[in-house]
C-alpha cells in the first residue's frame, strides 16, 4: 500500500465556503484523507495537506484544479503571498511504499490531464523538472501572474503541458515532486547569537555546508539563548542525526553546549528509524520490522 | 483506535487441518488480524499472533478456546515443550492508544468469560497477576498438566476463575498482561567469549544490571566474534538506548568495541522513537507527529 502525500497550495484564503467546498469535494474521494487544511487571509492562499495511492490522488488532484479554477479569478486576487496561478503549486511527496521516481510520474500524469482538460499550462518543478533553470518554485513564479503572458512567449518559457498562453482567470500552475520538508530546531546553551550564526553558516548548504539543509541562527529572547533554525529537504540524503552531531561539534568549538532539539510539526517514520539505526548501530534492521507497519500493512492487504 | 497484540500458545503443533481450522476462524472475526502462526512439531505447539482492539479480541479469544478445547486432549498429548492446558498461555500486550491496565482489565474479562463458558480453571500472571507467587509463567506452569490436579489441590493455587479441579483434557490455562518482547542482540569486535559473558552479567537484572534486561553472552562461531544477547522485556522503562550504552561502556573497560547491533523480530515504534528522543536531545516532541501516526488515526476515525 503506497502512501503519497500532496500539498496544493491555492490563491484563496479568505472565503471560506470556496475553501471549504474544495475539501468538502475531496474528502468525497475514495481513498483520499484530508489531513489539514490551513488558510491565511493575509496571504490569500489556503494549504491542502492530502495523503492517499496514485488513485486516490489521481481523482481527487483534477477535481481541486476544476474547483478552483471555477471559483478564483487572479485578475482581481491581492494577496501578500506571490502567486502564478488559480491552483498555484502542488508537490507530490512520497511517504511510504512508493518511490520518487513513482511520484515524478504521477505528477507528469496529473499534469498531462489537467492541462488537457482545463487549457490551463503546467509547469514541471523539482525532482519531476526537465530543465535545471525551471527546478525552483522561485524562479518559476518570478514575475508572477501579472508577469506571466510576457514571461511565457520569451524563450525556454512555454510550459512543459497546456497551451502556450495563460489561463485567462487561472494563470498557470506548478507540479512536481519532492521530499518531505522536516524543520527542525536546535537550542543552545548560550545567550550568544554570533555563535548561533556562525554555526548556522557552517552546515547550511548556501554557504558550504551540508548538501540539504537550510538554517539561519535566531534568538529565543524569552529564554535567553539561543537556536540554529532549520529545514532539512531531504532527510534521506542528509539525516537528522547527521545534521545533529554536526551542530553539537561546532558548537564545541565555541565551548557551547546542546540544550535540546525540536521537530516542528510532522516528521516521516523513517527520518526517526534512521536516527535509531545510526546510534545504535544497528545492522540488517528493516522497516519491515516495525510491528505498526506490519500491522498496517495486513490491515490493508 | 487502540492496538493490542495478543500472542495465545496453544498445545498442538503437529495437526495441520486443526491449525488452519482455528487460524481460518479467527480470521472471520471483524477487526482482529492473524499476523503469523508458528508451529514447532517437536514442541506440539502452535504460536499465533493476533492484533485488534478489545472488541475483536473479545470475540476472538472465546472462540480460540472453544476450538482448542474441542480438538485438543492433554491426556494423550506429548511434546517437548512444558504445557498446562490445552490453551496453554494467552498475553495480551499493549501496543498503540491503549494502557497496560485496560489490557490487564481485558485478561480479566476474558479470563471470566472463558472460564464460566468452559468450566476451565484460569490462573491470572504477569501484569493481570493478584499474587506475587503466581506471576511468573514457569511457577505457574510447574508440575505440567499430569502434576495439575494434585497443585491445584494445595494452598494458594485455587484458580483466579473457574472450577477448583482442572478441566478433563484441557487442563487449565494461564492469561494475563505484559510488555511487548524486544529480542535484542549487540556484537562485539573481538573472540573473547569471557567479555561477553562479563558484560552480559553486569548487565542483566538477575545478577544485579538493569531491571528489564535477560542477557546471555554467547559465541558467534562463524563470525569469529562474541554477542551479548538479549531479551528487553520493558522497553518503556528499560529503553534500548540505556542498554545499548551501557553495554558499550562496559565492552571498554576490556578495550572492545561495539561492532554492531541488531533487533530480531517486531519491534514497536514507540521503541525507537524513543532512541531519536534520547540521543538528539528532542523536547517536546509526540508520537502525533509522526505522519504514518497521524494517518492512521485520520484514516480509522
Amino acid at each position: 500500500m503506497a502512501v503519497i502525500e500532496c500539498v496544493p497550495n491555492i490563491s484563496e484564503g479568505r472565503r471560506g465556503d470556496v475553501i471549504d467546498g474544495i475539501a468538502e469535494a475531496l474528502r468525497q474521494v475514495p481513498g483520499l484523507a484530508v489531513l489539514d487544511v490551513q488558510s491565511d487571509a493575509a496571504h490569500n492562499r489556503s494549504v491542502f495537506t492530502l495523503a492517499g495511492d496514485a488513485d486516490a490522488l489521481t481523482r481527487g488532484v483534477p477535481l481541486l484544479f476544476e474547483r478552483s479554477l471555477a471559483a478564483i479569478d487572479l485578475r482581481t486576487h491581492k494577496g501578500e503571498h506571490p502567486r502564478m496561478g488559480a491552483v498555484d503549486v502542488v508537490p507530490f511527496i512520497p511517504i511510504e511504499g512508493v518511490t520518487m521516481k513513482e511520484c515524478v510520474e504521477l505528477a507528469k500524469t496529473i499534469a498531462a490531464d489537467v492541462a488537457q482538460r482545463f487549457s490551463l499550462p503546467l509547469f514541471l518543478y523539482e525532482e519531476a523538472s526537465s530543465n535545471p533553470a525551471r527546478k525552483n518554485l522561485e524562479d518559476i513564479r518570478r514575475g508572477e501572474f501579472e508577469g506571466l503572458a510576457a514571461k511565457m512567449s520569451q524563450a525556454g518559457w512555454a510550459p512543459d503541458f497546456g497551451p502556450a498562453q495563460p489561463h485567462p482567470s487561472g494563470g498557470a500552475s506548478v507540479i512536481g515532486a519532492r521530499m518531505p520538508l522536516i524543520a527542525y530546531n536546535i537550542n543552545l546553551n548560550t545567550n550568544r547569537l554570533d555563535v548561533a550564526k556562525k554555526i548556522a553558516t557552517a552546515i547550511r548548504m548556501s554557504s558550504g555546508g551540508l548538501r540539504f539543509v537550510k538554517a539561519m541562527g535566531i534568538p529565543l529572547e524569552d529564554r535567553g539563548i539561543v537556536q540554529v533554525s532549520m529545514n532539512l529537504t531531504n532527510y534521506e540524503k542528509t539525516p537528522i542525526f547527521r545534521v545533529f552531531d554536526l551542530v553539537k561539534r561546532e558548537a564545541e568549538r565555541y565551548g557551547v553546549s546542546v540544550l535540546e532539539s525540536e521537530i516542528v510539526g510532522l516528521v516521516p517514520s523513517a527520518a526517526l528509524q534512521q536516527c535509531a539505526e545510526y546510534y545504535l548501530q544497528l545492522e540488517g534492521f528493516s522497516g519491515a520490522q516495525v510491528l505498526e507497519q506490519k500491522l498496517r500493512t495486513r490491515r490493508e492487504a
